[in-house]
């Protein structure tokens, strides 16, 4: 086994050279000069994207003792490596079915979004695959991710920014079905990755995706100022009934920064897909508080109960985290357009 | 006294859910659709606001020993009850004096402004209260403020724009107000509290707020470009003082990080009520200059001769960082308005 | 030596506060009343620039042991210095020369690219100077670049835009001149300041440069959105190209932060220059490969060979970090120029 993680090791420079070489050339292809038509997205719009994703969710997985360092780094690696395949991929898609091109900027704003859904899958795997893997299931999530969103939108009729609005349902489970197939640890690293030690990097990796999460969801909207407004109230009450559930839960009453690293941003996942359309606070705010009593009760049956059962070694609990508030969410928003 | 704090314990969840249900039924009742009229503040103030008090404030309190931690999630979730709270005072008042609405964003960027004033006053009474007190603190001091502003408006004159600046200035002394009054610590608290111990996550929250702390003196005032500029350079000299002041009153002439985390902000405080109509930098530099003076010579006096004798139990010193420069401030006002 | 040291140490203070008194007067002089015409550059991107400073280079330089607290305090001292002065020349400029005011904004933000090469330089000279020797050569590296860009102007017809992105270049240089110059190290410092340790503090200093170049490289731009676009991609072939080479230049194939650390923003240096003229993002994406490359041969080079030849001491790397960069990208717009 050690000889062979050894070769996996050896061959990681050069699979990314490939993969860059590659890029570089159907870059040269498919990119000319600035076809660019009216882009609706500004500068500000982009990097408060940017930013999610290079620190919020950097920092958000450094709590595992070995992953503090590389979890940085390695996100980065993956983050810059999975736009240029997604802009690639909007291109080819552009340049065979001769769409229209997006601006510049949409382009790849679009595509740090769309790596959301792989950040959120690398946390489910963490510990248990090597770098080959985890950059093989980049490209393949990627591709699987916008061949979803195509189905969204030619099949089910769910316009372009709704079906954006998926990477978190998407990159829970996708992240969850990879874990459940490369069910057999590492060595060395079960140890670690099993004790999760929560420290202030990890705090402000979350406070980050906190206070950018209403960009994230008005991005795409049409009535961004509602958008925003609702994500911020659905954030908020989420913020305050992952303290309360995490006071209840523990024996001694205190708050366990576990529960809150995980609950309070569950409400700003559930909210994704109807806050363009919610039109009374209040309702954003009961779905804040629903989506956090699922994250926490989640954690608390998901980890004694289910996963000994599939068999499923969830490393940084992306199940509860963001694959039961996305449900939470898409279910909402299902009720919302019926009544 | 052992049982009573476990008492006290055990209650913080249910007065948290209490008071959320409270919140969640009087929005049911208040606010209905999007009726905002043309809203001024952009989607980057509201922003930049909400950086400043979850993370500029959550980090810049973490200096304290035992602290660290619960300071950057307490500070979450005393702003998400307090914003809610400011909110529907502000929907009440409307309701009740038939006034016209503000636009969405407006409404929440005012909340998270009010705040300010709260996550002041915590600073000082950190230690010595009991989640339950600082919960109902919070409350209090929400309606207090709403009620001086009120008063500011309504006898005084004052435009809404200022009055807003008073968070200060108000946050500080309504901060030692509530010390002064619990005084007798809890256990096992005093001595770690009493002894900061500055790291880079507090320096790092003191530039977050050095570096925001522009868009918060301009975000209401109506000449921007002005606010920006004069708080800019009031902060620079207030900075620079800051270091030549920590290294003349150290005996090894080093410069001491816990002078230049109170007094580097101090020219940002003093500037808050004048910065949109001060018409020369060289004015807001002097002022950012005293404000400095003040700052660090406060830090000396108060600490070692006033609060003794009141018997006053400053934690994180707000008295000198945030009273001090207020005051000043308003006095220089005053000056300016009368030449 | 020690009692030398102690008398540069006592002076410290008095040096401050008479460049910080003479800048006061200075500005008594020179900035009346709010004279400025059309400013067109937005607060936002002021920010941007000032986060960068103030933040992303004070976190980037906290890698060396004694260096990590002061380095963020240092920084902050010599930027704030460093605006005023930069502001003040060019006050001084227009009213010699009797040009037209900029607007104000416009007029700190420059300054604050100015303070970019000052703040590279010092990364050469760490351990090796006193504070007043710090500050001194804030003052003089600001006039001697004011003075370069002048002659760009004047002589070699440079526009304004470009001359200033010549900052990374005049910073590494004119700092390993210093740095050449004052070869013998302080005692005590010398074993401290050469082993870098790196953590995630440094790491976050990175990510927040990293994020923020395209601001940088755009705001001067007349095409904006080429610049940001071009800029993003040469940064994100750079970080995948220093993952790469660090994977192979390393004996047992694992990452190294270090080659991570200075390579990853070798894109951003490079494109600087040429970032919103060049056409294709293929040439973006090449020339930010060739950067990264340059950079970590160089590392490699310049620390084994030529810097004890040459007995030139580069405390943080600043040479192959931004010097070569910058150098390739000089070439490189001649190159596309040509063509």
């Amino acid at each position: 086994m050690s000889s062979n993680y050894r070769n996996f090791q050896n061959s990681v420079p050069w699979l990314i050279l490939f993969l860059e070489a590659v890029f570089i050339i159907l870059f040269y292809f498919l990119f000319s000069a600035d076809e660019a038509s009216g882009s609706s997205i500004s500068y500000p719009a982009f990097q408060d994207v940017s930013h999610m994703v290079i620190f919020g969710f950097g920092f958000f997985l450094t709590f595992l003792k070995r992953y503090g360092f590389s979890s940085t780094g390695f996100n980065l690696l993956i983050t810059v490596l999975g736009v240029q395949c997604s802009v690639l991929i909007e291109g080819l898609l552009v340049f065979l079915l001769r769409g229209t091109n997006e601006g510049s900027l949409k382009r790849i704003t679009k595509a740090a979004m769309t790596m959301t859904a792989v950040v959120i899958s690398t946390g489910a795997v963490l510990g248990k695959t090597n770098p080959v893997q985890l950059i093989l299931m980049t490209v393949v999530e990627i591709i699987v991710f916008r061949m979803s969103r195509w189905i969204n939108n030619i099949f089910l009729e769910v316009p372009d920014n709704i079906s954006l609005m998926h990477v978190h349902l998407f990159g829970a489970y996708f992240g969850l079905a990879v874990s459940s197939r490369c069910s057999e640890p590492l060595p060395r690293s079960e140890k670690n990755a099993s004790t999760p030690k929560l420290d202030l990097f990890s705090m402000l990796g979350t406070l980050f995706l906190w206070v950018f999460w209403p960009s994230f969801n008005s991005i795409l909207a049409l009535n961004k100022r509602n958008a925003i407004y609702n994500t911020y109230f659905a954030l908020a009450v989420s913020a305050v009934s992952a303290f309360v559930l995490s006071a209840l839960t523990t024996k001694d009453g205190r708050f366990r920064m576990t529960h809150i690293h995980s609950a309070v941003l569950a409400g700003g996942v559930a909210v994704g897909y109807a806050a363009h359309c919610i039109e009374y606070p209040w309702i954003a705010m009961i779905l804040g508080l629903l989506a956090s009593v699922i994250t926490i009760l989640g954690s608390y049956c998901l980890q004694r109960c289910l996963n000994p059962v599939l068999k499923i070694h969830d490393t940084s609990g992306v199940h509860f985290t963001f694959g039961l508030p996305a449900v939470l969410g898409a279910l909402a928003q299902v009720v919302l357009f019926v009544v």
